[in-house]
């Protein structure tokens, strides 16, 4: 391959394997799949989780929304809860022809989208957010919140489309049992507050749940009608440590050229460093810390017990995970040697580049961009 | 201001009293200033430091040398020990008229570049890395091979132009005794490297130094002919926790709207996650731990106690920092209110952006465009 170093590959053939299983078990469970196409942001890759059956996409920004539909998506839902000062720029994709979904958890956001709807003579589709886990946002599924926004937003003209949760605390557990336990959690408590919003009168078609590890675990998915989930596209070493892949599924990885060595220290400086890798460090509390990224050769086969152990903006230093120094890293990893880092964190390494190089079975490789910003 | 969240915005006065403090200090020491542009990589930035009194510029990647020439400036020092597959690249811009100086700091990387000099007819402006303080890449000063690196290249007929150390280890220092002695030390040991390659009839005319904690602190810079300092431009938290800058000199912020709470915990839910902060997380081993950010009002004021205490990627939860629930939260942050978050680390969350929003002393905002890549 003649690539320049650092690059963001994207191994073709993990990726495709990656999507059909995700996509297979959800279609076993009788549920659609929405992914999440903040961990690409990238249409190409989006298209091939589209051709293997997925229903619509989820964003977390507008620009997402604003890109994928241009490039054709339309069925869209923005899983971050509305901002009312961006509900114009979002009225003004939906006056385009875009299906857009959006978001609340609380009484002024829904009336904010309320406001808007009726000074616009428009119907916004309405997701109200259920906190499942207790990490982040959403309304309780037991709270009087719930019915109140639901009743704001029915009343005030705005179609209800359902209830959305994201147990994202999945990322903190490692064992089949607890991941399959969060999954029910996920469902039972989003499938409950469908149950009272439809109890009260308002209108839920939509059950929407989901993480990549809760999807995957996720044994019984009844009353729900779609999944969301992101980083299974790639994977990466959190979901490793998490227990829902291995590092030789892991499908993006960022190869790098040695530059140098401190040859008493048995380190191997690589022109990759946070900025290629970026500062995600999601394995410093799971059961491997793999530093900055596991090493694999130019292949893509893991280098066991290697890790990139530090980083600074352009610099790697990859040595031995358990502090020893190899002593034979200078004829090991001879200047301008190339190595393949695996990242902790997907969606975060990604985001470094502005494009990733699709590297098919047959080595060859393709520019497919990425953008960035909001 | 009417500027859509999160945007990265840059408080232009703050700014501008950084780059003459920086000047100032080592205009007084007698030496010359090479400001890094990996910082900000945005030209109108560089621009002020140039016309401030910096002469050249250092770079951490190709890109942004090519970006820089591009826009006018010709003094370039690539900071980074060159892979031999770039010399092609490198090449290419010298021979576009760009004074581009390249780094090795081995036998090996200096006979890549003596190849590939006299297989092009070409003498590259060659520094050698010195190692000041161990913290990553370079040569000991004491080293044979220092010496036989500095004679490859002037027996290669290639120009030998001087000495590089970079004290990176003052970013885990918070004293300014300790920074001084780390300031001496990175002075002496650049400068006896120096010494050594001259008395061996090598010529090398310059001696580069530099980190912004130890540009700070140096009181005496003799045999030292450039210093070179980065984030200094901006500050971060992380340098206000070194000890080199206050929280309210911090150039660089983050705008960002409330878009909801967790009231009992006392979460205030923001749009700025770690997409828009990044994933460093450096202040975490330092005397103040800021999360991923400490808080300002939207006119910049610091909320003291308020961090950015945990990040998803289009989420960001603000909390006290003593972990007590504010109970207030819901009444003093309303949906739609606008705050101003400070970065751990300057480099890495400019990084997060395509643009800049320069912001004037009379409230205007201009776009500053960013470069990302290699």
């Amino acid at each position: 391959m003649d690539i320049e170093t650092p690059a963001a590959l994207i191994d073709e053939a993990r990726m495709a394997a990656n999507i059909d299983r995700m996509q297979l078990h959800l279609t076993a469970l009788g549920v659609r799949l929405r992914p999440h196409v903040k961990t690409s942001k990238c249409i190409e890759v989006a298209r091939r989780q589209q051709e293997a059956g997925a229903q619509g996409i989820t964003v977390s920004t507008l620009k997402e929304a604003e890109q994928f539909f241009a490039a054709g998506f339309s069925d869209i839902l923005y899983a971050v809860c509305m901002a009312p000062d961006k509900l114009d720029r979002a009225l003004a994709l939906i006056r385009r022809g875009c299906a857009l979904t959006i978001l609340v958890d609380s009484v002024p956001a829904a009336e904010a989208v309320v406001a808007k709807g009726k000074a616009e003579a428009r119907a916004f589709d309405v997701m109200i957010e259920i906190d499942s886990d207790g990490h982040r946002s959403g309304v309780q599924p037991e709270a009087a919140d719930l019915i109140e926004i639901g009743t704001i937003l029915q009343a005030g003209g705005q179609r209800v489309k359902g209830v959305l949760t994201h147990a994202g605390s999945s990322y903190d557990l490692d064992t089949a049992e607890a991941l399959e336990k969060l999954a029910e959690q996920e469902r039972a408590l989003c499938v409950r507050a469908a149950e009272r919003l439809r109890t009260a009168g308002i209108a839920c078609p939509e059950v929407s749940v989901g993480s990549t590890p809760t999807a995957l675990a996720a044994r019984n998915l009844a009353g729900v009608t779609e999944v969301r989930a992101g980083v299974y596209v790639f994977f990466d070493l959190v979901m490793s440590n998490v227990g829902v892949c291995t590092p030789g599924q892991v499908a993006l990885s960022v190869l790098a050229t040695v530059i140098g060595h401190q040859a008493e220290k048995g380190w191997v400086i690589v022109d990759a460093g946070w900025m290629a890798m970026s500062r995600d460090r999601g394995t410093q509390r799971q059961k491997i810390d793999y530093g900055y990224g596991a090493v694999c050769d130019a292949a893509g086969h893991v280098l066991d017990g290697l890790v990139v152990s530090g980083a600074n903006q352009e610099h790697g230093i990859v040595s031995r995970r358990d502090g020893t120094a190899d002593p034979d890293v200078v004829e090991r990893f001879p200047i301008g040697t190339r190595l393949r880092l695996l990242p902790n964190h997907a969606c975060a390494t990604g985001a470094q580049y502005p494009n990733y190089l699709a590297v098919a079975s047959d080595g060859s490789a393709t520019v497919w961009p990425r953008f960035q910003g909001w």
